[in-house]
């Protein structure tokens, strides 16, 4: 069951190494079947080469137990699932330690806007979650992950953010599918990459004012959009 | 009808993403037929991928109306064509959001010429614009990027200094062609990359002398221009 | 004999070369037969193109001495000797002169831990040698390399820490294959440019918790580890 | 006549572009025939793409006249002339504006030996010119770019440090051959990149013992070199 959405999540993970945000085993995307409860997802450590949908591993969304699928799903599984219980809306997942959104992510600070091309895709600064407490670390550790983040978005629109910096960890992201999902963590890298290289030439620079935030945001998002095609 | 200008404007515009000067969708590049009044330029939010002469579309230089093609000009045309009209020599415009020349832009610092590789295309600093207000973003917004440019070359000649930086925004650049419009896309690229790694050398680099400046500039340019084939 | 070895060390230099940890004929790897005492390492400056199986030297872990072979080991063979003879559970031994490894060495700094990417590989800091001493580089100078690794490493366990930056000269690192000595040789450099890149964020990062550093490398690694299949 | 190095400078050049180190028309190889007193070069602004051995120009040494070939040489060629007529025993000179040793050579400053890898190559620092004055620029600007570079060299050895930078322009090197120039313009880049990247890790690094210089350098080079096969 669920093939349709097992080879767009497959597709989505092999993006993910093609695009070069996913180094050996690391990052993971899932999908979401809303109607039927089910996440389908990358199983845990098996390299992105020969990877084919039917190694896709399903689990509920309600317990995380595995549904189908011979192989352990993403280790990162419970923190996917954290953010699909919060944000009702978003079909897809996923989760890099692509070099330079990382880098912020160990630096534990946000990603301002400083210009039009993160005001096209993110409205506002990128946001870095606060670091786990020993306990957390201790306990659920996973579950814990997406804790800190649902709690980082309590005054948040995950729509208008289509991603996060974990502390000293690295970037999740997510969209209305997992091809989206990933489209956002290559955007937040590129982000992240631009926010770097202006430290270079400005160590203290600006963010973009609100009127120029809003007119790039709104004119690719929105109903009053007038970017791209009808 | 233009179906030269359509090709040439095509094939500038595939070369943007080819040479990494354009993500996505991102960037965007037009060619003018002067006689006619007429300018050629990429669809609104179209993939390079599978782009052909007959996606480009067709405004009215006057008044910026679409005379031909189904798809909707990029929505950055209006920038396009205030550059046309304020540059009486021009023949095509190139607008990208690369890398290196972005984070100049979004620390809203011209870049300095330091060296005879800059002296050899831009005959002093590649000026940044200044930000726009409020009401100029609220307002025509894509024209008004193209009045701050055009207001920047007062005293400055677009035909020494082919492109420029909008702060907060990203580079445009121009030339006798489309062809030569992305060429000056790339150099300006490579200059800001060029002088950011100088930055990390020495974080207060000094420009080349005047007359390293005109050496360079002027042995590849104008009259007394000895390099190259005759 | 150790046609097999020979294979796989042969296999795993050319990786190095592949993954562009080693430019020219920089940088090689070794394999131990530890029952029959031997050492397979790639020759003494010979360009990887064209590199066979046959082309691998073998020598003695006791003397140092040729066993097998018609080219010169190479000069590097001393250290890996030294390793093998300290470390008696490594299966293989990498060094490169990789560019953001190699930069941390010239910096003469350990790479600190800082983040989750890092504590998935290496359980602590990536350390880093003293300088050696001029009586040291006059004498024997590729087995004193070994020997202020093998100081470096008194109060460590090279299974928690694969790998080493030597002072003012590069990384070696190791593993239980040639092949897995790469692969922390590629970890160890993607390590140096994440942490890099932070710097350029932050100048003054601060490492991970003892509790993340715990979480992410046994979870990986050791009895109680769940990444990965079983 | 000369086809032999006709085709050996060629070779060199092509490569140079294929290694990133030449962009457009920038940068140029020659090569000598000491015998006859002629320099084989590239033609001046000619693209890289479909360059052939007949394109060559071949210059009098003493005179800088064309003695065979019908397109104009490289206007570097009088800064070519004055190395082969002041270096007695190079047989190429290469010139590139590449991206990490102009960044050097536009901070004006000398590349310190940072490392082994420096060392293995460039006996000392990769020295830096003084910048030309305003009646050298007006004046024979190309043969006085070379006369900065012989005068920096009056008490260093050329066949020591086989590399320059020209101060506010760009790297010359040089070797026994075109290709080795090559080789030489590719291992200065790599140095120039490496010590940048070193700076971002201690923006105060010290050099190499002058023990580890002279043991690094002198392993590869001279009579008592014992790096490589015999």
């Amino acid at each position: 069951m669920l093939e349709e959405l097992k080879r767009q999540v497959c597709d989505a993970n092999l993006r993910l190494a093609a695009e070069g945000l996913a180094l050996f085993t690391w990052g993971n995307v899932s999908g979401i079947d809303r109607a039927g409860g089910r996440v389908v997802i990358k199983p845990s450590g098996v390299p992105y080469e020969g990877m084919k949908p039917e190694h896709m591993v399903v689990v509920s969304l309600a317990t995380g137990e595995t549904v189908e699928g011979s192989l352990r799903p993403s280790s990162d599984t419970p923190t996917h699932l954290a953010l699909y219980r919060a944000f009702g809306r978003i079909g897809g997942v996923a989760h890099t330690h692509s070099l330079f959104a990382t880098a912020w992510a160990q630096a534990r600070r946000e990603i301002p806007p400083l210009g039009t091309t993160h005001a096209d895709h993110f409205y506002g600064p990128v946001p870095c979650t606060r670091l786990l407490s020993a306990g957390e670390i201790a306990g659920e550790y996973e579950s814990n992950t997406g804790k800190v983040i649902v709690e980082r978005f309590s005054q948040l629109d995950p729509g208008a953010l289509p991603g996060v910096l974990v502390a000293d960890h690295g970037p999740f992201s997510w969209g209305d599918s997992p091809e989206q999902a990933v489209f956002h963590a290559s955007i937040l890298e590129h982000l992240a990459r631009l926010a770097g290289e202006t430290l270079r030439v400005d160590p203290y620079p600006k963010p973009v004012s609100r009127e120029l935030l809003d007119k790039h945001f709104l004119r690719k998002h929105g109903p009053r959009a007038y970017y791209g095609q009808k």
